[in-house]
C-alpha cells in the first residue's frame, strides 16, 4: 500500500543546541520510499546518517544562532505487510533463535523485564504458543491500562505502568515489550506514522520475534495494523525517540499525517486478523 | 478461645544498642491477658510502655555491655472473635466514618495507595459492598502473589509487590492495605501470634474498617482467622515491627508458638466464613 | 508575635465529594488563637474535629449538590517562639528519648529513612551534636536541591529527591525528615502560614527533636523562622495535607497571606540564629 | 603486556536450559589473543558467535540432559594500552561526536541518566574539560559509595545507588556511566579480567568517549588500569553479563585469574596517571 506521510515539528531555541531527529521513514525490503523531502527552515547545519548497527535514519541538526526552527518531512512510501498464517509460526527456544535478536531479550531502560518475570509467567506462562502469548499480553494491556494523555512522562517505564495502569502509546509498547522479554520472547519498540490515529501524532507500538519473523502488535488498538509506516526500531524509546534535544531548545508544535495515496485501503485490526488465523509482519 | 503463646528471640550484640521490642499481646476489650511473663537474659535495663496514641505494648531495652540477649515472652490470652453477619455491615463514605480512622485512609511507607488507585478501581471498583471489595482484594492477592520466603526484604513495599508478585506475609498485608486505602477503605496492619502457621513465626495480616468495625483479612491463607492473638496494629510494618534495633545488634534466632489452651478449637477459614455469610473482627 | 493569617481556597465540583481540610491554625501552649473565622460558601455540611492523637484541626466537608465551593479562613494568632541556647541542648540516644516521639524515628510514605542510612551516615554521621547534624542536613539540602515549581508532584518522595535534586518546600521537608530519621533523630513535618514567603502559599518545613524539644528547620530558606504560624504536624505530607479530596472535585485557586498584626517584626534567619548560638522551637 | 587469564564456571542444572556465556577475551586492534581454549564438561551443544553489531564473543550452550556443567576458559592475551596526554583530548559537543557512539549517550536499563541530570550538572557541570568531569565523577563515586559485597543484586540500578550508596563493581560502573551520559558524555560498560583484584572475580568498570577515544575509568580503585583484559562492552550489564541463564540452572562456583605472562608489570593507578597528565585507553 502506498501512503503519503508528513510531519512538521517546530522548536523555540534560546541557545545553540544539537537535535537528533528520527522522523524519516525507514528503508528496508518491505518499505520503499518513492519520494521524500526534508526541509529545515531557516537553513542550519544538518547531517543525515544511519548507525552502523540498525537502519534507523537520523538527522543531526546544529541550531547555530537560529531562534526558531521548523522541520518538515514529507514522503510517499510503499509499505508492504505480509499476512502470515499463525499455524506456520514455529515456537523457537532461546537456544534456536537468530543470534542477532538476542539483544532484544535483555531488559532495557523502560522495559525492566528482569523485574516482571513472575507476573508474566503467572498470567501468560501457560499459554502454549508464543504468538498466542503475545496476543494475550497485548489484550491484557488494552484491558488493564487506561490510555490517558498526560498521565505519564518521558521517564515513565514498564515497571511504573504495571502499578499505575495508565499511559500513552509509548507506555503501552514498553509494557508489551517487557512482558514478552520476561517470557524470553525477543521484542522491540516500533515508531511510525499511523493512518487513522486520533488525534494525529507519531505512534508507537511493538514487535515480537516469533517463528523467525518480527510481528507487529498494538496494545492501544488506536490504528489499523496495516496503516503503519515505519520510522524506527529500537530496544525502547531511548533508542528511537522522535527527537533528542541537547541544549536550551523546546518543542513548540507537532503536526503529523498519514494517508493512503491509492484507493482501496481496508483497515485490518488485530481482531480481524485473529479471526482469519493470520498475523502481520510490519513494513 | 484461650491460647498459650510464646516467643523467644535471641540477639548477638557487638556494641551498646537499644532495642524496641513489640511481642507482647495487646490488651483490649476482645483480648484479655490471663497471665504473662517476660524474661530478659542477662538482666539489662528494660522499660515497658504504651504510646499515648494506640495500644501496642513496647519494651525498650538497653543492651549495655551484654554480648548476647535472650528475650522470652509467654502468655495465656483469652482472645474473643465476633462473627458478624455480612448483611449487617453498612457501607460508609469517607464523609461518615469515625474521624479516628481517617489516618488509615492515607498512604504510608510500605502502602503507597496514592499510586495504586487506578489498579484498585479497575479491578475492584465495580464491586458494590466494601466487604466484598476487600474479600476480592484478599483473594486476588492470594491468587496473584506467590508466597516465597526470602524473595523480599524489609524495604519492600506494596508498589514493588504489584510488579514483582512475590513476598511473605508482611508483603501480602501491605498490598492488601494499599489496595483498600486506594478505594478509600481504611485499612491497617496487624501482627500477632498465629495458630497452625507453618513454619511457626510471627504473622502479619491486615484489617479493614467496614460498617464501623475492624474486620480481619489474611491474603496468605496460612492460618485460621480465629487462631490469632493480636500483638499490634499500625499503619504498616514501620509502626508495628516485632523489633527495631538501634546499634550493632543482630537477630540470631526466633522461636514462636501459639496453641489453644482449652479443647475444642475449630479453625475457621475465610471460605467457611463466606459460606456462612459472616465475617470476623479480630481479637 | 501576633499575626493575621488568611487563606481562601476554591473548588470546582462535578459530583458529591468529601473534603478533609487542614488550614486552621493549631492551638497549643505556644500558639494562641485570638480570633478566627471560617466561612464556607455556599453553605454545606461541615464538621470540625481534632483526632484523638495529635492536635491538628481538620474540617470534613460534604459538598452535597454544590458545584463550586469557596472556603475562607481568617485568624489572628499569637505565635511564640523560644530562643534556646544551642549549648543547652543535650544529645539523647534512642534509649532516652520520650517514648511518644518514637514513631517519628520510623520511615513514612514520603520519608524512606530506611533506604537513606548510608547516605546520612557518610555525610553527617561524624558530626557530634544532633543540632549540628540537622543544621548540616538543612544546609546540604539547600545547597544540593534546586527549588523548582512544578518539578515534582504529590507522589514524589525523599528517595526520588535524593536522585533528582529538585522540588518544592514539601520535598525539601521530606528529605530533611528522612535524613534525620536515618540518623535516629526524630523528625516531623510542619505545615503553616509563612510571612514573606514569595509567592505567598502554604509553607512546609520540618522539625527535629533534640534535647527534649522540637526545633524548626527550613531547608528552603524562603521565610524567616520566626514568621511561621503552625497549621499541622505529621509524619509527612500524608498526615498533614492542606486538603484531601474524595470525589470529583478539583482545586481552582488558592490565596494565602500571613502578616504581622503588630509593629516590630524582625525576621530571624537560620544564619543569624547560628551566629548567636541559639535555635528556635516553633510556635 | 601479555596476560594469562582463566575462568572456570560451574553450574547445577535441574532441567534443559540455554546459557549465553560471555567470558572470552574480545579481539580488537589493541587486544590480540595469542592462544586460547574453551572446554565444556560434559560435552554439550555449543555455538560461539559475535553479534553483527559489536565485538563481544558469546557462547550459546544447550545443556541438554546434563545435570552439571563446568566451563573452563583459558587464554594468553596481548593487551595494549595507550597513554594519551590529557591535553591532547579535545572536548567534543554532541554535534561533533562520531555518530556510532550516539547510542551511548542514551539511558539504559541500569543507567537512568535521564533522571540524574540535575545531580550531574550541579556536581560536575562547572568543570570545563570532559576528562576532568569524568575523573571527578569517578572520584566522587569512590568517595561516596561504599564497596559492599552482597548489598545489591542484579536488579540494582544507578538510580538506586545514588540513594543507597553501596554496591559492587557493577553498580559503581553503572553510576559512572549514568552520570557521564547525563552530561552528554558517551559512556559504556566494560567487563574483563583484572590483575590484582581481590578477591579474584570478573571485574566491571566503564569507559567514556572523550576527544575521539574511549578512555577507561574504575571508580572502585580495586585493580590497576593497565592490568585489564577486556571481555565485553555494552550499554550496561544487560548487554554484557558474564552469563545469562534461560531455564532451571544455577551457578555453583566461579574461579577467575589474571596474571602477567611476562616480567616487568608495573601497576598504574588513576592517581599516578593524573600526576603524569596522561590517561589510558583500554585494550
Amino acid at each position: 500500500m502506498r501512503f503519503k506521510i508528513a510531519s512538521e515539528v517546530s522548536y523555540a531555541i534560546s541557545g545553540p543546541s544539537t537535535l537528533i531527529l528520527n522522523v524519516h521513514a525507514l528503508r528496508n525490503g518491505a518499505q520503499m520510499i518513492h519520494e521524500e523531502s526534508f526541509v529545515v527552515e531557516p537553513k542550519v547545519k544538518c547531517e543525515e546518517f544511519v548507525l552502523d548497527q540498525g537502519q534507523n535514519r537520523f538527522v543531526r541538526i546544529e541550531t547555530g544562532s537560529a531562534k526558531e526552527l521548523k522541520l518538515t518531512y514529507r514522503a510517499t512510501v510503499d509499505a508492504q505487510v505480509r499476512l502470515i498464517p499463525i499455524e506456520k509460526l514455529n515456537a523457537m527456544t532461546v537456544g534456536k533463535i537468530d543470534r542477532n535478536v538476542i539483544p532484544f531479550i535483555y531488559p532495557s531502560r523502560y522495559c525492566q523485564s528482569d523485574k516482571l518475570g513472575r507476573l508474566a509467567y503467572s498470567k501468560f506462562g501457560k499459554i502454549k504458543h508464543p504468538y498466542k502469548q503475545v496476543s494475550a499480553i497485548t489484550n491484557w494491556i488494552f484491558e488493564n491500562v487506561q490510555y490517558l494523555s498526560g498521565s505519564t512522562n518521558w521517564q515513565t517505564s514498564a515497571y511504573d505502568t504495571v502499578a499505575e495502569r495508565a499511559g500513552v502509546c509509548r507506555d503501552f509498547a514498553h509494557l508489551g515489550i517487557a512482558l514478552c522479554r520476561a517470557l524470553n520472547i525477543p521484542a522491540r519498540y516500533f515508531t511510525g506514522y499511523a493512518h487513522q490515529l486520533q488525534p494525529p501524532d507519531f505512534h508507537a507500538c511493538f514487535e515480537a520475534y516469533i517463528g523467525g519473523v518480527w510481528l507487529i502488535f498494538d496494545p492501544t488498538r488506536l490504528a489499523p495494523l496495516n496503516g503503519l509506516v515505519r520510522i524506527a526500531n529500537g530496544r525502547d524509546a531511548a533508542d528511537a525517540a522522535v527527537a533528542t534535544i541537547f541544549g536550551p531548545t523546546r518543542s513548540k508544535a507537532v503536526r503529523v499525517s498519514c494517508e493512503p495515496a491509492e484507493p482501496g485501503f481496508k483497515p485490518l485490526t488485530s481482531e480481524q486478523l485473529l479471526k482469519k488465523g493470520v498475523c502481520l509482519d510490519a513494513p
